[in-house]
């Protein structure tokens, strides 16, 4: 069940002309304020507005063709529901989607957009896994779950697989790389590419302060349940727990996780309002925040965060536009 | 007093290491909806958050040492003002800017940040370019002009030297390539870049259908000026009339001139936030909103839009992504 560099390696061949070969960008202003180099894998311009779309497809694109015309079904916030979505549509196969019903709109009108039926499930009541198993059993449609697949964790690794390239290309050896932990398909993949890629680099999760399950699973050696009265701003990453596939490999490639509040997080948004001109959500944004409010300094050095994604409402990206800092 | 390509590389070689080499970005949504590809140059991402640091850099960058040390004084309503404070700052040269009062906070407060002195105007009464003179004649400044001046226009064509040969590593050949038109600056580069590098590619410039001084100019044949109660959202498009050494350039290169309304312009906004995840200013976003508000049909064509710019009040976002299209 763990995922070697070999296996990233054959989700990229996959997601060839399929998936976003997305930017990495370099912001002068962002490196003056840091005092070091920082490169931004803007996965809010991947295809779907999410890295999601690299592990969906990856997974999505090994259905034999019987599995394929029976079709998929999945849980998700929204990030991997679009995601999942539109691989779906891509090959043929029909979708449906498993959507809390605090969604962002986007998110849900999105995954609509590209051609998914949604049925929604209360978060802080309904099972959503077995709400999930039992679309599959009824409908015969195979499942790809949003983190715990190895398939899944390769395709998200994929962004990495890139960065790591990119950043040669820009002649900057990434010293470390901060990427967000919901149940911990992008982080277990980030630090699986990066260990063979760039061995010296540390990897580091970040989570909301109020979604900290990963840094508790990590402190006690096994997977802890978030607190169901936690809430976050990050909605891309409330995941109750840690993936049974993702912690293990987490627990021995991350270096550790911090962790930022919702105002850090808003804060960070604005400042890639007004500084990189980007649209990041607010589970997208968490890498950037922790940087931004001095969790880890920079001093010098060079690192590599994933933006993750950029799906957010209008109306809540606007609420935190004119909400100013005091 | 015209612009040759080497010029535009000789300014390139000036900006090596200096300015941005921003990302040309490809959507498969946007390819998807115009049912052609389009590749958009990211200026929202250049330092200052234009394209107007390329021109102001390959100008102050040829002082004399001692017209360096007297400094520079520019008029701009914000986006030439920021890139002229940045390149001057870099140079260590002092640097006054004549504003008009009513330009976007933003522009302001960055203009000041990045170390220039701010003289306001009132862009409706007072003669901008007789106060610029004024200033200059006062200090000892050298004047940097908007774009009224071959190195400004060889500065901003470096933007589309990139495009076209990141458009080639792309695998695209250029059919189009749509450009905002303000003074006509990065219009006359960009046009002078293609017709070197790409000489079958149609360039458009696109102007707010308020200020379409140099749809009017190319009709007549010369150069007019728009009306004085004329008004437009797009702040940084409000030349008053094309430029001297601009405005020969356009009418030999130019394809043609397309225009936008305002609320076609606020669509492209919310189509940039909504489905690239990107911050772009209203005189930024009209090559989009030409295409999206289908003044021009794609048809199977790739197109280059320059997305020139991203500065941009919150407040100004804000209003404009919660005022739902019917």
């Amino acid at each position: 069940m763990s995922v070697t560099l070999a296996d990233i390696q054959s989700a990229a061949d996959r997601l060839e002309g399929l998936a976003v070969r997305t930017p990495l960008i370099e912001s002068p202003a962002l490196n003056d304020r840091l005092g070091g180099r920082v490169l931004l894998k803007a996965e809010t311009l991947q295809r779907g507005g999410a890295f999601k779309f690299r592990g969906a497809m990856n997974r999505i694109s090994r259905l034999s063709d019987e599995e394929r015309t029976r079709g998929v079904v999945a849980c998700s916030s929204g990030n991997h529901a679009q995601g999942v979505a539109l691989a779906a549509r891509m090959v043929g196969a029909p979708a449906v989607i498993v959507m809390p019903q605090d969604a962002p709109q986007m998110k849900i009108a999105n995954t609509r957009y590209y051609g998914a039926e949604v049925i929604f499930y209360d978060r802080y009541r309904d099972d959503r896994d077995a709400l999930t198993r039992q679309v599959s059993a009824d409908r015969g449609m195979t499942i790809v779950w949003p983190f715990d697949d190895p398939f899944i964790v390769a395709g998200q690794g994929t962004a990495a697989l890139e960065m790591a390239g990119q950043a040669a290309e820009a002649g900057a050896a990434l010293d470390l790389v901060l990427t967000p932990v919901g149940g911990g398909g992008l982080a277990a993949g980030t630090a699986t590419a990066m260990a063979a890629l760039a061995p010296h680099a540390k990897v580091w999760g970040v989570e909301p302060a109020a979604y900290d399950d990963t840094l508790r699973s990590l402190a006690s050696g096994q997977r802890e349940r978030v607190d169901p009265a936690a809430r976050s701003i990050c909605d891309a990453l409330m995941s109750p727990f840690p993936g049974a596939v993702t912690f293990p490999i987490n627990q021995q490639r991350l270096t550790g996780i911090l962790t930022v509040t919702d105002l850090e997080v808003e804060e960070a948004m604005r400042y890639a309002f007004a500084w990189l001109k980007l649209v990041v959500e607010p589970g997208g944004v968490v890498g950037l925040a922790a940087l931004l409010a001095g969790r880890m300094a920079l001093e010098g050095r060079t690192a590599g965060v994933i933006l993750s994604g950029g799906n957010v409402d209008p109306e809540q990206f606007s609420r935190i536009l004119t909400d100013a800092a005091p």
